[in-house]
C-alpha cells in the first residue's frame, strides 16, 4: 500500500473511553484509505464494540492492555501502576518501536507527559517537551506553544519552540513559510523579560530558516496575522485558559440578554445559522488536538471530555503529522540551529 | 462642604487631550456634588473649552503646565523633558502635596509609571507598584493585578498584590469581604511556579485578613466567582490582552457571519438590544480605569484612546478611591501583614 501509515491510539483514555474513541477513529478512517490503527486497551471492552464498525475491524488491530490510567491519577501514580502494562504506555511504545508514526490519547495530561518522556525521550538538545495548541482565529487557526508542558523556558528553549512550532505549522496548515512571533508585553518601560528579548535577538540575527516577525501581544493571537506564537508555558497556559473563559463569557452573556426579550429570541432564531457557525468556531472539539513537541515521536493530546467528533479531530491532526514526517523535519531543523549557533559562537 | 474631595487630572493626556478629558470630567461632576478638580495642562487650550462647561468652570481650577508628555515618548524622554514642568508630573505633585486625593491620566503608561514612582514613591516594603485592571464578568466585574507594571514578582510581592487588590475591591465594589484567588496553571504534574505556591502557603497560613480561596485558572477570571485575581505582571498582561483579542474575535466573526445572510441581518436587527448590551459589556470604555497600587497616593490610568464617556468612567473609579481613603486602608493592611509575618518568623 503506497504511503500507508499507522496511528497508535490509547483507546481507554478520556472521560468516556472506548465509547467515544472507537467511533471517533472510525470516522477518520473513512476519509483516509491508507491509514491503519493500533487499538491499545482492554480487549474485552473493545472487541464487542468493533462489531458495529466493520471498517475499523478490518484496518485496526487490538493490542490488549490490562491497565487504564485514570483521569485523576497523579503522574507518579500513573507511572507506578501503568508502567509497561497500561494502554497509554503501550501506545507510546508502538511509536518508540517504529510500529506507528504518531500516538493519540485523551487521557490525563500529566501522566501522558510523564510517560511520553519516559518512553520516547526528548530529542537531542531538548530539555523538556512543549505542548502546542491550535487557536481559532478570524479566518483560520494559529498554533500557540508552550501552553503548559514546561515552566520557565530560557531564551534557547524559546528558540527551540519557534523551530518546532514552525515545523508543525508547515505540516498542519500545508504552508511553506509560516510566520512566527514571540509573545511579549506592551508596557513601554519594560518590554518583557530578558529571556524573551534574548530569544528575539537570536531569531533575528542567527539566520535560522524561520520567518520571524518580532514581538506580538496577547491581542494579536486571535487575529491570525501570525501563524505560530511562541511563549513560556506558564503564560501560555494562562492565555489559553483565559481565551476559553472569555469566549464562554461572551456566549453566555449574549444568550442571557437574548432570553430576556421575545423579539430578540425571534431574531436569534433568524440568525441561528450565524450563531451555529460561531459555536462551531469556538467549540473546543473543533480545535481539539494539542501536540507534544520535542520528543522522539509525536504525541497528540485530545481533551478528556471530547465527543467522538472532537476525538476524530485530534486523530486528523495525527494523520497530518504522520504524513509529513514531522519528527524528522524537527530533528533536521534543530540540528541546523545548533550548527548556526555554533558558527555564531553562541553555543 | 462635608466630605468634599479633590481629583487631580492630567488634562493633556490621551490621544485627544482636553477635547475628551474636559467633557469627561464635567459628566462626573454632575453626579458628585462634593467633588472638585484640579485641571493640569495648557491654560491657553483649556480656558476656551471651559466656556461651554459652567459647572466645571466653577468647581475646577486650571493649573498651567508648559509641557505635555507625548503618547510615544519613552519614559526616559518623558522624565527628561517633563520633570517638574509637565501636566502629568504636576498632577502627581498635587497628590503628593495633599492637595488632591487621587490623580487621573490618559497619558503614556510607561511615563506615568516612571513619574508616579519618582513623585509619590512606593509605600514602605513595596518595591514596585502593581497595575490593577477591572475585568468584565458574567454578572459584574472583578479586579486582576498585576497586568504589567512589574515583571517577575516573588511570593511576598504576590501577597502584597493580594492585600492591595482586596482593599481596592472593598472600595470599588462596596463589599466587606471580597474573595481573592491566585492565578495558576492546571497541569497536574507541575502546578505552577514556586513563587505562586509559596504565596498560596503564606495566604493560607498567616491569618491575614484576606478571604483567600486558593488557586484559580485562566478560565475562572471571566466567571466572576472570585473578586480579586492575583498574578505576576507578565502573565497578567498577556491574560488581559488575550481576553481583549478573544472578545474582538468573537464579535467580528459573528458580525461577518450575520452579514452573509439577509435573514440573519433581520434577526440581528430584532436582537439589537441584546447585542448593544454585549457591546457595552465588553467595551474597554465601560471598564476603563486601571489603578497603580503600592504608591503613596492613588493613580488611575485611563486608556489613551478613551472617549469622553470612557474617561468619565476612569474618573468615577478615582471618586470611589478618594471617598474610601484607599491609600490609608492599604497602608494599614500592609503594616498588619508585616506584623503577622514577623510573628510567624517569616520576615
Amino acid at each position: 500500500m503506497p504511503d500507508s501509515y499507522v496511528i497508535s491510539v490509547d483507546v481507554m483514555g478520556g472521560d468516556h473511553g472506548p465509547d467515544v474513541t472507537i467511533p471517533g477513529i472510525d470516522a477518520v478512517l473513512r476519509r483516509h484509505p491508507n491509514m491503519r490503527v493500533l487499538l491499545h486497551g482492554d480487549e474485552a471492552r473493545i472487541a464487542p464494540l468493533l462489531k458495529d464498525y466493520p471498517r475499523l475491524s478490518r484496518r485496526g488491530e487490538i493490542r490488549h492492555a490490562e491497565v487504564a490510567v485514570r483521569m485523576d491519577d497523579k503522574p507518579s501514580q500513573a507511572l507506578r501502576k501503568g508502567r509497561r502494562v497500561s494502554s497509554m504506555w503501550k501506545a507510546l511504545e508502538s511509536v518508540r518501536d517504529g510500529k506507528a508514526a504518531v500516538m493519540v490519547s485523551a487521557g490525563n495530561t500529566g501522566a501522558l507527559m510523564a510517560m511520553s518522556m519516559f518512553v520516547l525521550k526528548t530529542m537531542p538538545g531538548i530539555k523538556r517537551p512543549a505542548l502546542a495548541a491550535q487557536w481559532p482565529t478570524l479566518n483560520g487557526r494559529s498554533i500557540v506553544l508552550d501552553v503548559g508542558a514546561s515552566i520557565g523556558a530560557d531564551a534557547e528553549q524559546l528558540v527551540d519552540y519557534a523551530i518546532m512550532g514552525e515545523a508543525m505549522a508547515r505540516s498542519l496548515f500545508h504552508m511553506d513559510k509560516p510566520s512566527v512571533g514571540l509573545l511579549n508585553v506592551g508596557v513601554e518601560e519594560i518590554k518583557g523579560v530578558e529571556e524573551v528579548r534574548e530569544a528575539g535577538r537570536m531569531l533575528r540575527e542567527s539566520r535560522l530558516p524561520v520567518r520571524y516577525v518580532g514581538f506580538v501581544e496577547g491581542t494579536d493571537i486571535a487575529t491570525g496575522e501570525v501563524d505560530v506564537i511562541v511563549t513560556e508555558g506558564f503564560a501560555g497556559n494562562i492565555a489559553l485558559k483565559t481565551a476559553e473563559g472569555t469566549a464562554r463569557l461572551v456566549s453566555q452573556y449574549l444568550k442571557a440578554r437574548i432570553q430576556e426579550s421575545p423579539l430578540a429570541m425571534l431574531g436569534a432564531l433568524l440568525a441561528r445559522g450565524a450563531f451555529a457557525r460561531l459555536k462551531a468556531k469556538l467549540d473546543p472539539s473543533t480545535n481539539n488536538g494539542a501536540v507534544f513537541l520535542g520528543l522522539n515521536g509525536v504525541v497528540v493530546k485530545s481533551h478528556g471530555g471530547a465527543t467522538a467528533e472532537g476525538f476524530a479531530n485530534a486523530i486528523e491532526i495525527a494523520v497530518d503529522m504522520a504524513k509529513s514526517n514531522l519528527v524528522e523535519k524537527i530533528a533536521a531543523d534543530l540540528a541546523a540551529k545548533q550548527h548556526l549557533l555554533e558558527a555564531a559562537g553562541k553555543a
